[in-house]
């Protein structure tokens, strides 16, 4: 050993010997060494591999942690900001009011001014937009990166509004994350070459909907959750591993920054809750919380019905839609002007706790203590400034009662929210829907305390009612009952970092959410109706006789098919007379046997090549050749075909299964007509509407 | 009014004008009446629907609480009486010896010999088997009545063997719950006469696996996601919605019924926990969370590897294979006798803790207390019994500190629990599993909480470790990794009623994960291998360059096709040459143009019928007709077929997605051969082996 060290080290030896030394020099411990490398290797092959889908997806969860805390910053800053101006102007009301009015003007109209002007796709939440995009439909322009600059400024403009304007985060950010995973899937089809696999642009959009979700709340489970049930009818295990890394990685690095910034000690859930864990509720409660969930969902049912009248209303009155359309900026300019000259605190805002932010208005509904029992023992006056310990301050209107408020909160918000939805500026409904249900669930907690002031069973130990669990149960099921998913009940737990009510508040969503989808579809699917985007509304098995319903009864049988004799001139006159997206190939005219599909784009182009072939060989006068369609153009392989005898259900499953949007219909190996999701779409609403399906 | 009043009572009123006065009565408020008639005509119609899935989902739900409750109670009455037994021989050792080993073989021979009596299906867990039946499989007796008695009986006793054995019984209630759910599917068929929907069977297959999950913890959400990750890889939402609501209800029904049990004062948790909740962990303790991570996941790859060698070992070994051939009750009683001698108390036992039932096993870990600081406070003498208040103390041997009996734990169940599962009798092996996880998190715990005793930072505040926190997380990393899964995290939770662990439990559970799936099958994947039960092997793309594989390069090609012209005697030859299950029909024999497919038991009835037939008519000395296959047999429509092209990704994703057994594979409308599941899954073998694939 030591001579190898002394040669290795020896400066007279020349170049050829050192390079035979470094091939055969006795290291030390050879077997080790080899070990070692070995393993090295091993986890440099299995780790380090470039364009795996485990770096992008840990990628984007960390840039929407950091996108979605840096935006957290500035509203918080922003938020600071305008209360500061607000309380320095104490002595003048008019001061204050014009304050307190202008600054989410301003606000407003810049976000809508902004996004409209740099990309009018920007508006809205997104969510439905994303969901028609994944059921195959292509909507390119918005998931571009101009799309990304308009949203996030847009966004933190709409949230600096404060609560005067009431509206959230999350929707924005679910399409922000998927913009970034379609820029994150580009730079990896650029990186590996891997052009072909358009499955994985699919299963990177799935994840992101889940870490947008998560980088929202700190929420991974949850995120994972809600993205499934918002997003999709069907869904990949594999994807919902994906979606439960990036989602984790996201929450964790969302939390992880707060603890650098010194808001928090450590990791702990966004809001803090000391529920008891011992006794949280008692058994009778549990009928309270199921009443809960029916109140909540009877008044869901209300809220979508309202609220798709009046952004019908918009699209049908004169004088709005003019307005809208010529200047959006100044339609959400008055609409806030309107907001908040009501929720001036001077005003009427002094009846509904205007003065807190969204998370304050949340923490002070989550509170474990019952402000019947703090009201009697604490001097309520109206505070010159927001006291953070004790939030619910706010909600004691001293002539006015919290039960006072909190009606009238309901009340007024419940239009607000509404007229504030119609605003067409990057904005998130979720998370005001959350705290709607929380003021439900609260006031229905405070009644139960008033009612049962030393609890239900009240023998021996006092377990007094906690409104603060109805306020969580309210919370899920009306946002649940909102947006058609149960996973709102977990998300409750996540962001309050304990499960005590965890069966009743299940039960309070499950309640809510039979009745709203019993009556009215979902705000995402709601929305994607009034917006006239494609989509296929789901079976309602029972009402209809749908079960009886078969391909043959609703099938488009006007098909015209490539033949493969078919020479220039045919082929011209086919797609001249018929703009079909995708044609039938079919061996000739007479058998009809399907042979294959080619897509129109493909046909057209091929045409247009031939022209110039015809004109260059016209020129050079050579003989035509033979036109071969079939040579040039790629024709797909059937894959898929539906049967006259396949029942609408089958049939609807698949094209919701496979992503499908067009399939023929072959009878005996023959075409005989086509489906696609149109026809689905009009079949299905014709059994909704009574009426018999009618072939096209 | 209140002439129609002295009408009615008057007895003079003939039948007739009583009839009269029946249908023209003036009633009270006749708006009001017909109202309330509408709506309760409206409650009855959408409510009281019979044969509605929702009823068939609640009974589920209710039946396996019942079912789930009545065995612990059954359990823990015979888990007492097998300790106030042993309680009371204190004075003689060998008493204590006989009745410690005794008991346990009792029921363990009684359980293997009743369960292989009945039903030898009944034997393991049936997670594996019902995997295999959702991939459209047909293993109808291990959904049989008989079967379902056999399981309970046995389970029963397996589970009364207690801690000793070191069973579980998750597996065996997803058996269960999918035994009673087809009954019940059964039941529903015959009552709405819904004969078609073989889709409803499914659905009710993936509710009752979720519902099994629940109904044994009390852990609705965790139930679901678990039963989704383990049963399927792909689910519809819809079902996920029916897997929530059965689950909901089992939970609930079981947590009520504690509670009317006087187990407990209300609806908690099933392991209640007492952690710190505004400071449950340090931020650098996120790093020794993933270091647990990865213990875990190296662990549960060495526990996977040698489960599944001694099973194969077993299944090889001439002497054992004779035995458990013979006699399965007597190998059940030998190795119970073996574990029993070890977890003698006055032995081994000592070591490890074995005075404990599973429950309080899990109990004493979950401890939110540190054991260190808890030991040097107390007396440490053996004590006669076991005290339900400080279960810790059975983990303090006075010689051996509680760091040599969980590492004695450790080493001990390692094989003992692999020994275990080997029984042919009805047991879960997740509980097992999940405890064993929490040992090493709690001895992880343990040895960070002594390195530093006053928490890491240790600035000002204390903020001590708590090991309980590195409990959960051990149980949920150790079970995540085995199982495969990620809900383990989220059963923890559900467990101890409280989240303040999440993103740190979730990181382990995703490192665990992401090592196990690297390098091993899953628990049940595995199972499902050894027991050469039909699967479809998953695609490790990476590593094998199958993105360039094409179907044309793996089917079929050795295809006999069913001619329209055939008559009888081809047919005759064509079935008695080749049994297939399936025979593609063509136009005739030259073009091969697919038309559809048929079963061969179709066509075996179809000729069975034909010879009757044929015979009749010649003793009638009738002229023989036409033999039409095509208008007796029923001929499927051709609805998925593939091309020679498509890649082996998409045929394998179509199969999974479709849960297809085979399909044609046509080129240019010919038929040219076929890929089964056998085909795809010896393709994929090949592959992963380095071979090229072979054409069959």
């Amino acid at each position: 050993m030591s001579e190898v060290w002394r040669q290795e080290n020896s400066p007279t030896l020349g170049a050829e010997k050192s390079i035979l030394l470094q091939q055969n020099v006795r290291r030390p411990w050879p077997k080790t060494r080899k070990n070692v490398t070995g393993c090295l290797g091993f986890v440099k092959r299995h780790l380090f591999r470039v364009g795996d889908d485990w770096y992008f997806l840990f990628i984007l969860g960390v840039l929407m942690a950091l996108i979605s805390f840096a935006l957290d910053f500035t509203v918080v800053k922003l938020l600071k900001a305008h209360r500061w101006l607000f309380e320095q102007l104490e002595d003048s009301n008019l001061l204050q009011y014009i304050s307190w009015t202008v600054y989410p003007i301003a606000m407003t109209t810049f976000s809508t001014g902004f996004s409209q002007c740099v990309s009018p796709q920007s508006g809205g939440s997104g969510i439905p937009e994303l969901k028609t995009i994944l059921t195959g439909v292509l909507l390119e322009e918005y998931l571009t990166m101009k799309n990304l600059g308009a949203k996030v400024v847009g966004l933190t403009c709409s949230l600096a509004a404060g609560s005067t304007i009431f509206l959230g985060k999350v929707g924005p950010f679910v399409h922000i994350s998927s913009m970034i995973a379609t820029y994150l899937g580009r730079i990896r089809t650029t990186v590996t070459r891997d052009y072909e696999n358009k499955n994985k642009q699919y299963e990177m959009l799935v994840a992101a909907a889940a870490v947008g979700v998560a980088s929202c709340f700190g929420a991974p489970i949850s995120g994972v959750l809600f993205s499934v049930e918002v997003m999709s009818s069907h869904f990949a295990v594999r994807n919902y591993w994906r979606g439960f890394f990036a989602a984790t990685c996201g929450a964790f690095v969302f939390r992880l920054l707060a603890v650098f910034n010194s808001e928090q000690e450590t990791i702990i859930a966004l809001f803090k809750t000391k529920f008891k864990v011992d006794f949280p509720f008692d058994l009778p409660e549990t009928f309270i919380f199921i009443v809960l969930g029916i109140i909540c969902g009877l008044l869901s049912c209300v809220y979508l019905c309202c609220q798709r009248w009046l952004v019908g209303y918009i699209r049908r009155n004169a004088f709005i839609l003019k307005l809208v359309a010529a200047e959006k900026a100044v339609y959400s300019g008055l609409v806030t002007l309107l907001l908040a000259s009501i929720t001036f605190p001077g005003s009427l805002g002094q009846f509904m706790a205007c003065r807190l932010t969204m998370k304050e208005l949340l923490s002070s509904l989550f509170d474990h203590r019952s402000w019947g029992v703090l009201s009697q023992n604490a001097t309520l006056d109206i505070q010159a400034r927001v006291d953070p310990d004790n939030l619910w301050i706010e909600w004691c209107h001293p002539s006015f009662t919290f039960f006072g408020t909190l009606l009238f909160f309901l009340f007024m918000k419940f239009w607000m929210l509404i007229l504030a939805t119609t605003m067409p500026m990057p904005a998130g409904y979720f998370m005001p829907v959350l705290i709607y249900g929380a003021v439900i669930g609260r006031l229905v907690g405070e009644v139960v305390a008033v009612i049962f002031p030393n609890g239900i069973k009240s023998e021996g130990v006092l377990n007094p009612i906690i409104p603060g669990g109805y306020a969580l149960a309210g919370a899920a099921a009306f946002s649940g009952a909102v947006t058609h998913t149960l996973s709102t009940a977990l998300l409750v737990f996540e962001l309050t970092g304990q499960m005590a009510h965890f069966l009743p508040v299940l039960l309070a969503v499950l309640v809510a959410n039979a009745i709203a989808q019993k009556f009215q579809p979902s705000f995402y699917d709601g929305t994607i109706i009034v917006k006239k985007l494609p989509y296929l509304p789901k079976i309602r098995s029972v009402d209809i006789g749908s079960y009886n319903v078969t391909v043959e009864e609703f099938m488009n049988t006007n098909i015209m098919c490539l033949d493969k004799s078919f020479n220039y001139t045919d082929i011209l006159r086919l797609v001249t007379s018929r703009s079909d997206a995708v044609y039938p190939v079919v061996e000739n005219s007479e058998s009809m046997v399907l042979v294959g599909s080619v897509q129109r784009n493909e046909v057209v182009k091929f045409l247009q090549a031939q022209r110039e072939e015809k004109c260059r060989k016209e020129q050079l006068q050579l003989k035509e050749g033979d036109i071969n369609l079939w040579e040039k153009c790629h024709i797909d392989p059937v894959t898929f075909q539906l049967s006259p005898s396949t029942s609408l259900h089958q049939a609807h499953k698949l094209f919701d299964l496979l992503v499908l949007q067009h399939m023929f219909v072959s009878s005996a190996g023959k075409v005989v007509g086509f489906v696609s999701r149109n026809e689905l779409k009009k079949v299905i609403e014709d059994l909704t509407n009574g009426r018999s399906p009618v072939k096209m």
